[in-house]
């Protein structure tokens, strides 16, 4: 961390920063420049509240030097992780694994044809809504329990990883019973209890970006998992909100590779959210891939016009085997499979 | 609901589209202009999927009409709401209830101190964290149930209205013995389980704006709460996140005046979060009364290079009596108390 | 400036940044941390290439320490500038300086009735577009020289100052022919040839902030025109772009105390343009002078839904004469004058 | 454009509306819903103000349908346009176009060294900046016409088209001089004075959308050059502005599919100023070819850590040519050539 004064600051307002320095526990460096001094403040500020010297009459500005996740991070693990989606496949490796599937589940039938049909092009998950956060509270809210016994059925029939939102700490235990992999929704990224009580499962989990969050926020959300025993965590972009109005969310690809040089944990992203128009969704799978994702997450639908949910972002099965054709030529070109 | 046809589309394609129209239970009216063609959608659209339409052959854009919300609606109820903190006071009428503590509590002693400086001062409500989202799993997470009792100990000295953040479903019952007003964080604001769990209760529900939330996610939020029952709620603005990078978050008042048009639930501003730096809080409190809104919740804290949290944004007990004495005078000239 | 090595770098890496730093005329301070070493370069950096460093192996990432900007600067200069608007006004003193006006002058008529009738209400400046920056090319793009000599007109029928923008540097010996106070639009605020031309004039600047500008961009923007020895610069807020939609921008109004903290200019704020709806506009000019402006500026026109811009935002004289009522008695509060 | 009115407007306000809908000439056509009357307006809306009916009593809001557009479109022209570089390639056909070169012309060896080494890569065309737009007005400005004349040999050496910016109406002749492409950088995307004038000329135009830009907006800006005559217009994507903090700018790659279904003319993407960041470079220029795009420009620069300009974001000739042929792999696999 490193303080800097104001210009004009006196000696004893920096003395009495390196006062509060010492008290941290933090060995403190001064160094006097042309205009101004800082402080630079040596050890472990992992813990400390840069907040403090914020108000101290004389302090300009307080910059942290060290990212504040350990578990997270690459710099504590150096190889890339692999992690298993519970049905024998994985991502993270050499093959980019695909998620497709239904936003919410709407009947055993659908779902189960449904995962025929994206397993023979290809997927390796299914996902599937059975818990629904509707931004509408007079909106369809998903079918509970008997949606994840739907999923159950359509994994037995498939072998499909099955992966299902969770969205509050009292539907852990019950998700766990049917679903491979734990879906932390966008609006839950922060929802720290949740976060804590999946850390505590053996199940992997798939954590979708907020949609404000800083890339720090995002592996922090990853962090509260780890920390809690559980390392098996896929991170997920889905798309930000800024001020363009032709998406829904702009999705931003940097952050791939961005996150890649950050952390150990493998990236998929889902250009359904991402972009919420269909006819965006296959050029945004083949830059996802072109850009170094590990996976992809997408939505789809047989009947989009009669979808309950997020009809606007599906590609039915046809489309779907489309963007995987297409998709598998950029999987090449990047010495990957798919 | 409009849905505005593309240039060129085929009559095939707004049959198609007038067919769904009707299998929703929607009247259509057929508009033909000198380049388009929109059909218009007659009936109550709210818990339809406008998406549908979106993906058919020839369709451009849906345009809806109707708000989404109705029990938070100004067109349902036209008279402002006044909502009780729980100990007589009430935020919505003439008088503008300020809310100031700190941000977490940190002992008994401290938070009775701090109640008393900030009654005397004029504040209606004490706030402070006993439950804290944290970004950092490593940081300080809250004294829990030990906070409450502090709270608690607090209103007994000072008949202050106790407002603390619930995080999460299972702490509700333990936070409603406690406290008056129920807090809904920036980061929880849809956690839609949390919501309707806080909507069950007969506690007054002070509901943070998400830091990304649109105006009408923000009514929503509060119609999730109202739906269950529970119509005490309070909105709070307390900034939204931008580019900007002088500030923590931006602080956007004009919503201020337009959520005073679109609901007749009161409106109180965070000007601590909203900016992140103490020297900012005194301006944007005048600020946030001249805009119109109906109470203010502030951090305080008696020595904020040492709080725990939040110490940048922290006024001392000097500066928010100096805070409320500016402030009043500008309540007193848009004709309001404090 | 502080060059942050990343965890693991090696000596020969430290010693290559070192070396660079050396080059570039600045002292090295070398500060070895338990994770990872920084490198604080000591000397004026203000002209030095940061990005230099971040491409080199082992670097993480460069934090600068001063700010870009110097004459604009508190550093430089502490007492708050008065800036003279040319007809014995000024703006940055106690008394709160208002400019209003219609976006477009549309006849000799018009703007001098208007000039009448914002003159009683209390103004010291006469806003109104000869030129226009339109969106779109089919647009009214405003009257020219012949909208010019209708301003002065007013101006000699009132007064009042007149304010007006200037679009290229081809304008700038007309405009200033006709006008007290140049006005450069946000779309214009890194128009830097036009920035460094008027610059070269002796006429008052009124700076528009971009809509997504940055203060540091803001004021070096500020900085372009006093660096060519015109220091007579009045910075104006007129809302940025962010996601928010019941806006036409979103107006933050903490800038207004962070800009004085910052910078000796004054500061006004543009409520028109910062929220786009006329209804909106009355309570952040109250806003604006609780957070502590130095003047507003504020579209009027005599029959809004006839203008040929801006018809939404704009106040009638008797809306604006509300306005000044009510905002009058906020600057009373706060110590002022209006 | 359709206005919608609000809750319990009376008969009198919709006959308002109706009244001024036909003083504009335009033909109203009332639809009374259960519980709103909306009142669509039929004809050409392009060239009125649909802010005009904002302000009326009753309404609600009003809904623009047509794109304000017309030569840009895609509704005038279905057919994608190839528009000429100047030596005889062009972008906009199969063959991806490549831009690279230096930030700022430092010397003619530098330039010429540079064109060369892109050439042997795959370049078509060089970049280099002899006008610069500097944030900092006390940063290098650029070589001016000098580094004009040290592009002219750059391609007399070689046969690269020749790109580069003008910032100002009173260099355009100058630039045309030496010129093959003219560049409009982001700040000056709403330059309109510029815009037009380089609408006057006969050179073509790569014009860069400005950071904060919506799509909309990006292509009146161009259609206010193709207004003036010139349709030899290249759009290129280059970063919007965000809250991301990891990233100089975020690279939002669906604009690039949507682009081509909103016009005909073609999209280059310039990830240098996209990100920010060399390493991020080479996946997002993968990432963009694999979106669909038509060009890439390219910041290169021998010695980034000796660059004058934009070092942190330049890509060396190996790296360049590193690049080249990892995204030709891409761009085969989306039967393009490169």
């Amino acid at each position: 961390m490193i303080v800097v004064m104001k210009l004009g600051s006196t000696s004893e307002q920096v003395e009495h920063v390196v006062k509060l320095v010492r008290e941290m526990g933090l060995k403190d460096h001064v160094i006097v420049g042309e205009e101004r001094t800082v402080v630079a403040c040596i050890g472990n500020e992992r813990f400390k509240e840069k907040g403090t010297f914020e108000t101290l009459d004389g302090v300009d500005k307080v910059v942290p030097i060290l990212a504040p996740y350990k578990m997270a991070s690459r710099e504590v693990k150096q190889e890339r992780s692999v992690i298993p989606l519970g049905n024998g496949t994985a991502i993270g490796g050499k093959k980019i694994g695909v998620i497709a599937g239904p936003c919410s589940v709407e009947s055993k039938q659908q779902i189960v044809e449904m995962a025929h049909a994206i397993k023979a092009a290809g997927a390796v998950g299914l996902r599937g809504g059975a818990f629904k956060p509707r931004t509408n509270p007079y909106s369809f809210q998903g079918m509970g329990e008997e949606g994840l016994k739907c999923l159950a059925a359509a994994r037995d029939a498939t072998g499909l990883a099955i992966v299902t939102e969770v969205m509050s700490i009292d539907q852990v235990d019950l998700v766990c019973a049917y679903a491979d992999v734990l879906q932390i929704g966008a609006r839950n990224m922060q929802n720290f209890n949740l976060l804590s009580r999946v850390g505590e499962t053996t199940k992997t989990v798939l954590l979708k970006r907020g949609m404000s969050a800083t890339m720090e926020e995002f592996l922090l959300a990853a962090e509260y998992v780890m920390a809690r025993g559980n390392t098996n965590v896929i991170l997920c972009e889905r798309g930000i909100r800024t001020f363009e109005d032709y998406v829904r969310n702009t999705l931003p690809l940097a952050i791939v590779p961005a996150l890649q040089r950050a952390t150990h944990l493998p990236v998929v992203v889902d250009p359904s959210h991402g972009t919420g128009k269909n006819y965006l969704v296959e050029p945004m799978c083949r830059a996802s891939v072109a850009a170094g994702c590990d996976g992809l997450i997408v939505e789809t639908h047989a009947d989009p016009e009669h979808a309950m949910t997020d009809g606007a972002q599906s590609l039915t099965p046809e489309q779907f085997e489309k963007m995987m054709a297409s998709t598998r030529r950029i999987a090449l070109a990047v010495d990957r499979e798919m």
